[in-house]
């Protein structure tokens, strides 16, 4: 939450009113979090859902999951807009949840009624929503790269394998021996090899945008930096279509769209490109040897993965302009 | 100068007229850094003094040393205001430039009147200036730890160590082999021990603020880091001083500057505390067994060790509010 | 070549006449790379090779690609044998060498001779060789990890996409903005996507070994740590194979190679695991949900991928025992 | 201990016979270490003291402070030998132990007997002795840079400022947020100003070697890398002594110690020249202006600062070339 405290604080139509927490009651937020001193330093309270309930527009939760569903309810959502950054609401099919969770869903009336907050292409249900699913980091990046494509039905959906690449940021704060600086440093891993729980939530966007059901292979990877997500993404493509008419695809769907970027042809998205903003870039390569199509994606997973479309959802849950408060330009080298 | 587009981008009183460049010129400014694109896609032109000054209100420079003093007359400073973020006239002395530069002074007259852009010292001075050297960035984060000390008489003048560490982007993109991520990469080293060009920078601003003679050894080291510079400064102390006289110390002249966080007892500055903003966080520890007072100071040497003070300079010289398009919060982790 | 001469000065049955230089004639080893001081301390001689064959058993070459071809001859490998580290020998077809390099290859007559030198698979031919083409870093870690599944046919030679992961080091001491420490430094990038010069080497070598002509997908990126190769491979496979049909597979084929180590179900390798050794690190993963076999396989691109290989070939070529001077357990963490 | 296991294995005099774990027991060690997989599989087992000193020659411990000094005895040390990395024998005065590790030392006894492993001083009494206390890294790096100079009296030995930086390892493996990738990749900081541990130890053995009380300021510094430890030291010098006087000093004493390497004239050591090794590099360099002698040292705070001066203690306790298993060449790019 401490990126979404920072864009917030940024944000000129917001006013942060409480910070709970449940490791730092009674500390101030820059005795957590030493780069809010002189910035930040309202006190962490312990949480009280009623009484932010009443009080405030819109809530954030950042729990793991389990916790929100168990703790929401319809009441507090008449009184206020929520925003769930977890993963509780992302799937709307309690039984793959429960699933790929290994855990019951105790919310499942709540279910029906939240949004999956890919802005980008959830926008006209967002804007009505009480209860905004905020996407995973992994699934944003790969999605956003793969939904034009299966939408005009230009790649087989079959054939579909995502290879991505994440900053370590991505692994949060529990403690965890092996996210120390000396293991994650210095090395490259694959991790949750065809296990990984965004796989289903990734399926599941790519079979509401195109219609048809989707079973891919996903495989993340631990990058030692701190933060950026980059997808390699694999897909079948018929032979005669080329350059041109992938961009089109591309451009069809995301001209207008303020935080897609279409790189030009032959350059290809680097995580750094994106660092410190809400934009995702996209880049592709026709391999005419194989027929397959490389498409490479690349977001800040704090911002985009994270925080920053968090932000967008509030813009658009509240009528305000979806850039609101995320007009940060990259920063390189940084 | 990229870092300092960015931030002029976002400032709201600022107009980006001309971006020249020697290496770029025709290409557009996203096509060198590709974080730009959609933001800033202008092309990048090939230097016309005369011009620019005709149709400019400030002109930055950002060149090697020597090049700026050898272009800039007092007809192009009658014309607009100059910033040189290079170090042509950072020292007052031609002599001392001409020793530690190992090139002769070519702007000996406009020295007199370009005044050092040390905003937290020299705000009086800038506001009024035509031309304004920006500061070092090892100078920024030495003297600001240092001057407080010195102008109240706490510490013994003869005494000061500055051992400095430096990202390595404070290195520029001139190619080179040491540069390499390889290369600099998981290691640590010291580099031009008491040689440092910085070092007479530092003296002469201490002078300068203390009105005494300054001779200090300054240590730089390179690390393997993108951003951020950490000086951790040594000098003898009274004995019978403590920590609340040195706190006074640092609050008479630091209480009301924007910039400058003093951080509270036993917690030091980090680099990452400061990554993204023009702030410099300082802190200090006295060793009761030695009486040395030692002071940790850290800036972001991009922002305000370059492009951040270049901006605060620009608003003090235009009568704006010092932090005017600065008011990023530090970001972490990045 | 510094760490073939780091490997080699360990190796008790070398001895290291020549040390040959462009850059940095008349220096002495250890002044060129600091880590050798009071340990090599041999001048760097210019390059004779007429002389050098006829004093030596074994030329090293490490070169630019067209420079080994351009300068030897049958004559030369009739005084010496000769392991070439660079790309002139790998591929057996000129046609496609000149396709992929865009050069004229020189050496035709030669190529004959030659031989692959992949250790765990042309051991036989290496042995008598006079000339070795030693393998590229992706090739080795991506052959490797394919080719007893290829042998076996248990996987659909037209569906292989590698998707390999390399440090830096790979990238050579070339004078290049694109490696300067601020440039990849926490960032990761795709780069030559269907495109790199180890594509066919691979092609070349699995259908070798497998009979089949292979066309495949390889996309390398850029990771920000120094060294290593991770290769995340994906091949679609029979619906009725299980875990313990393809391990056997690997079981068949480097059971007895003592450089090959196969991991246990469930663990995959991480480059961390084999950095300052010889080792190349295979595990796999069966994703039931899409017939996509999922191969990890990892190696330290400058000992496995380069140096070390190099030292194994010269052994078998000798006559010596495979594993001598190379066994070197991996250091964690470093 | 992984990285002593990994030394120890490539000793050709040396028998591996217990890993003792407190946390692993029962566990193979190649599945607590990966990259020992095919190398060493022998389980880890419960610590049995009395058990373990009848059978081996040796036992290293490597424990938190205060657990060693517990569980020692005479009779203990009458079967076998003992070198203990940990920090409880290496401070001869009980009360500055308890001082500065603010706990009761109650092994007093055995204080007496202890010897200060510090090989290149220390090598006539380590050749008897029965319990070594094996140095601190820091402390390691610095009394060597700093030994041969207060032994002949050429520095003020109340100047002497210790500015020391290290790589996470030194930090070990206790599960600590602080110590999470993300929290130390890309910063510097300094922590323990002026009250680390090593303060006391430094101090005691330059005393010892120099006969006069030392009281000095030593800061250590994490940086974001691995390996390796950098100090950088500071120190008044009579104005009359030029660089050959203090080149000869060290010379002196380091001349005919294999693991002491003096760098030319202004070369300076970098950790990455020594990684992977036993070496400890020094430079120095006078600063005219100040008087000031600036002293660099590095080493591998794993191997000289930790497990391999252990095993250079071993060597010398049963009369081995000092350099039996030490003989590995530092390792570039790593």
């Amino acid at each position: 939450m401490e990126e979404l405290t920072r864009i917030l604080l940024q944000h000129p139509d917001v006013e942060l009113s409480y910070s709970t927490s449940q490791s730092y009651i009674g500390k101030k937020y820059n005795e957590v979090y030493e780069n809010f001193n002189k910035i930040f330093e309202q006190e962490c309270v312990e949480e009280n859902i009623e009484e932010i309930a009443d009080k405030s527009d819109l809530i954030y939760f950042a729990l793991p999951h389990g916790l929100v569903s168990n703790k929401l309810t319809s009441e507090i959502l008449s009184k206020t807009k929520v925003i769930d950054i977890g993963a509780d609401f992302r799937l709307k099919d309690k039984k793959t949840y429960e699933e790929w969770y290994e855990t019951e869903h105790h919310g499942e009336s709540l279910l029906k009624e939240s949004v999956y907050g890919l802005c980008e292409w959830e926008k006209h249900k967002i804007k009505d929503a009480s209860l905004v699913a905020n996407p995973g980091c992994y699934a944003t990046c790969s999605i956003l790269s793969l939904a034009p494509l299966l939408k005009e039905n230009v790649i087989d959906k079959d054939s579909i394998i995502i290879d991505a690449k994440s900053g370590v940021s991505g692994e949060g704060r529990t403690l965890n021996l092996s996210l120390h600086f000396t293991e994650c440093n210095e090395t490259i891993k694959a991790y949750k090899i065809a296990s990984h729980r965004h796989t289903p939530e990734i399926e599941q966007e790519l079979c509401a945008v195109s219609g048809k059901e989707i079973n891919l292979t996903f495989t993340p990877h631990l990058v030692p930096m701190n933060r950026g997500i980059l997808a390699t993404i694999y897909a079948k493509i018929s032979s005669d279509l080329n350059y041109e008419d992938i961009k089109n695809v591309y451009h069809k769907y995301y001209a207008d769209k303020p935080f897609i970027r279409l790189m030009r042809e032959e350059i290809y998205p680097e995580t750094k490109w994106v660092k410190g903003s809400n934009y995702c870039d996209i880049g592709f390569k026709l391999d005419k040897r194989t027929n397959n199509l490389i498409i490479v994606g690349a977001i800040d997973n704090m911002i985009k993965g994270a925080a920053g479309q968090a932000v967008q959802n509030m813009n658009i849950m509240f009528g305000l302009d979806e850039k609101t408060g995320l007009n940060a330009i990259p920063v390189f080298p940084i």
